[in-house]
């Protein structure tokens, strides 16, 4: 157990953006909204899984769309308290805690605004390691688990709640649910135990996205510059220097698709690299030759500062770092890759680690 | 009160058929699955508006999606059950009846086979006094009554229940649902008050479709032919003797949409006319000039048997009858107009009653 105060927000934050690989939300908007909670309702009791009774009930909330909207379209407390009620409502019993599904700039966040407003504690986990695209890509899901209810709302004052009999189902209702909403709506869904938060979530990940932002902004007991530090918090690997030469990106329905070009400088001019990302960075290539690959992480840092920069923030001309990172290792089980491997989302490759993909490179 | 036995399902689906304008289900289903109710569970108790006690509750059931879709998709009772507990879960009380939404070959007779399984009276009313596509557009909505919460249920378990601001809004929400569920699936949805229901509904319907039942099957008491029988007893106009040469149909974002072209023959030789529908024919006219329009009631009778054909039954070389009738005065306010006229769903036309076109083109 620890405090959660104002000063801790920018690091976990920044750190989450990064773990985000793209998606997740933008870390700017998340910690003003974090800040700003803290600052109304104060700090937040941060608990580990060990730490949550086995029958208390633990609600997670996140933001559900196309980040190319969430960043105009802005989530309020409104949407926050309506959706915990309805999933306390649904279940018919209160929430004990709550936790981020995702990590990300913003879904890392919104959990801390719910916890300082309502005054229930943050479980220091997630249920997916990174933040993924669609909704079945939990850990919950991957371990069988049933998924009880999700509840939806918007700032229409839209208050939706789906049961389906499986994870599946629920991304095939909601998305275009969320798409109608204006392609951004809050979720709550997946509601845990103490014992199935522990059998299941991964645990630690509020922590890591902080020590990872410490890293970003050269607090970390890590040596070297800010990418060094990450790259040694993370076990990630540096791909590539470059600039941004093309970027296409499309909102459609629910998701921000696209692909960015990335262009060598420095060492690594004349070679040329392409992501594809739904929400997140997915897919890696050069010259049709896989680099990275889902899931593990892929990240654009500023050359500079080591910000990551978010799919829907990516423009011609910016100067990044591309680095990948493995991901847990629940998602490199046979049962993990059929969920969110490459093959699931149509690249015609099996699953190779960064980190072997990296050493054939070097 | 009276009751509905077996013996009267086939007239009211036949007339409910009539009366729902090329939507609102098949009629050869509807009858099937009303006739199997009443056989397992016995008759069904017809209660006019009159009848239902001021603060009991009528919650209505219906089918949402494509008819082209329907006829494939038959729905099940499983289904009727779920949306019905959900919608008194919502409520926190139980239906004291259940009513049509609106009046066709199939959304007439779903909720027969409620109230012959749960043991429910049905109510003689409707909210449309015919069938329209969207979920909006009910007397209801239109007498600016809320829209408490609209329950979807399907036959892969999935159950979704929505809160809107606005009537509009649950079309918004659940039209994209229904696609995801397959284009079809069951809706509870406008529960009233019996206050409510006085105030609103349109009183008489299930026995005005039985009346144009029994017209089509040579047992009015009105005089002539089945055609002359279902005119008197409608107010309706015979348009057109015709021939369909060619028919467009696409199921797209859960409608059946298209236009049917027909050719006139006998005495019509030489006329051609066009119709538009959305499952329910909208806007008929000759080379650009409206003969009838939404929100009248436009019907294709087979010419043998005065029959009516649903849109997504309809082939090349079918010989019709194309007759209109008035719609109920309360679609013809400009309230009304603007919910359900023609230029609601884009056609460039100042609405114009049926009986005023006819008399123009006789």
């Amino acid at each position: 157990m620890r405090r959660i105060e104002r000063s801790d927000i920018e690091e976990i934050a920044l750190g989450a953006a990064l773990l985000g690989t793209g998606g997740g939300g933008d870390p700017t908007i998340g910690r003003l909204m974090a800040e700003t909670a803290i600052d109304r309702w104060g700090p937040v009791t941060l608990l580990d899984p060990e730490e949550v009774p086995d029958d208390a009930w633990v609600i997670p909330v996140s933001a559900m769309g196309a980040p190319t909207v969430s960043i105009e379209k802005l989530p309020s407390w409104r949407e926050m308290d309506a959706v915990l009620e309805d999933a306390q409502q649904a279940l018919g019993r209160a929430a004990f805690a709550t936790m981020p599904i995702e990590i990300g700039g913003g879904n890392s966040m919104l959990p801390i605004v719910v916890a300082a407003r309502r005054g229930i504690p943050l479980v220091n986990a997630d249920a997916m390691g990174r933040a993924f695209p669609e909704a079945q890509m939990v850990s919950f899901a991957l371990d069988g688990m049933v998924t009880r209810f999700a509840c939806l709302a918007d700032e229409k004052g839209n208050r939706v709640t789906i049961r389906t009999p499986t994870a599946r189902w629920q991304e095939l209702l909601a998305r275009p649910l969320v798409d109608a909403m204006g392609a951004s709506a809050m979720v709550c869904d997946y509601p845990v135990t103490g014992v199935e938060l522990r059998a299941s979530a991964l645990g630690g990940t509020v922590d890591l996205a902080q020590r990872v932002g410490r890293a970003i902004l050269g607090r970390s007991s890590h040596a070297g510059d800010p990418l060094a530090a990450v790259l040694a918090e993370t076990g990630g690997f540096l791909l590539l220097r470059a600039k941004i030469t093309d970027i296409q990106r499309v909102t459609v329905g629910g998701f921000a698709r696209g692909s960015v070009t990335l262009s060598g400088i420095d060492e690594d001019r004349g070679r040329t690299l392409t992501i594809a990302f739904q929400n997140e960075f997915l897919f890696v290539h050069e010259d049709g030759r896989p680099v990275a690959m889902t899931p593990d992480l892929v990240a654009l840092l500023d050359r500079d500062t080591a910000r990551p920069w978010t799919t829907e923030s990516l423009r011609y001309g910016m100067r990044v770092h591309l680095v990948a990172m493995p991901c847990h290792p629940k998602w490199r089980t046979p049962e993990g890759l059929r969920s969110v491997g490459p093959r699931y989302f149509g690249y015609d490759a099996d699953y190779t680690p960064i980190e072997r993909l990296a050493k054939e490179a070097a």
